[in-house]
């Protein structure tokens, strides 16, 4: 077997930051799997679309792509069920997918008006216009309009939370004693905060910064290990 | 075996209409239970009071008391494990507990502030004193107050579902192909509405919206057959 991951970098290769690959690094971790890096950048379109994707993470097993971090987490648990599962069973992996989109719409969409600011100084020229165009088109002001109010405003954040702090009461993960890819779906994107922007999403105390920390410290610390902000 | 469940009522003792219990309702029908109602009140604590608990569901296996919707469902997957699994394997149990806030905050705490002032007119002179003197004081305000702006407010709450609507593209339950207890945790709020208040929550033509009429017809249309508005 040969797996190769493309993996979103800015102009330091050995920095990937998006948190939907962060969701696949963990999720092959979780496998005992090694996949080769290729790096990315947002304007290397090109360079993708011959496996019918123009977003990252692509996973290619061989010759075969697979496209999206659900998709893969799918294909791995699929394709890899000697290994240790990311699901923890058929029930686990359905209702999985109404966490995913949680993850996409609280949790992502919740990190991105608070750092998508610290986001261009890591790019390549190139890919930061691009980056600041798109960005700015779609949210309709400029990126530092979007961030400054984020002292204030990440308390709504926090607050959204409340659903996986109350969990971490009675259980450590959200995939029970240890951690699974429901864990992940919600971690990827803290670690995409984390590579680029030294913006303190969590208070020291709450227990989703315990639960944070754990999973930096997973996989013989992988994720901390790899560059970003102490946060 | 012998199994009795406190559910709550109002004047009417065939209109169960807590959440929590309707829950439980669905959770004892999932697994082909047939427990016998034992109507409770709001103000009837020392009722429960033996069984160690101010609230309800209460339920009682033989002369074992098992309190709580959640510890309910737990007890009836590991007691009763010959029959259809709630959870579909401990992944699904595991982030069941994560789901199960995301229902209480979300969807319990949504719907609340829109029907609250809705439940007086379904109880008995005695437990609509107590409803409405302990309710206003964690609210601050008259419950007509509350739900004065509901029209509006419910924008929010529909809004706050995108996680489940977004799932619903591509299953048909939170559960998979077929429902279990992570659909019940979200459709037990969804049936408390329909027991108490004529209001209108959901949209036709909403995913959302199909997926409790899913729910209503499940098990030959007892959530439906039970004594509510239509919604």
């Amino acid at each position: 077997m040969t797996l190769k991951l493309y993996e979103l970098v800015g102009t330091d290769e050995n920095r990937p930051f998006s948190p939907f690959v962060w969701r696949t690094r963990m999720a092959l971790a979780h496998k005992g799997l090694a996949a080769q890096s290729i790096p990315w950048c947002f304007t290397e379109k090109e360079a993708i679309a011959p496996h019918r994707s123009d977003k990252v993470p692509v996973l290619l097993d061989g010759e075969k792509p697979i496209v999206d971090s659900w998709v893969i987490a799918n294909y791995l648990e699929d394709a890899y069920p000697d290994r240790p599962s990311l699901f923890g069973g058929e029930g686990g992996r359905a209702v999985g997918r109404m966490l995913n989109w949680w993850g996409d719409v609280t949790v992502v969409g919740g990190i991105f008006p608070r750092i998508v600011a610290d986001i261009p100084g890591h790019l390549k020229p190139v890919d930061a216009a691009y980056f600041r165009k798109s960005r700015e088109a779609r949210l309709g002001k400029p990126l530092e309009e979007v961030t400054a109010n984020r002292d204030k405003a990440v308390e709504g954040f926090r607050k959204s939370l409340d659903p996986l702090r109350l969990t971490l009461r009675s259980q450590s993960f959200l995939g029970g004693a240890t951690p699974n890819y429901a864990d992940y779906i919600v971690f990827g994107p803290f670690q995409w905060a984390r590579v680029v922007s030294p913006f303190r999403l969590l208070e020291e105390g709450d227990p989703v910064y315990s639960w944070r920390e754990r999973l930096l410290d997973a996989f013989d610390g992988m994720a901390r290990q790899s560059p970003g902000h102490e946060v």
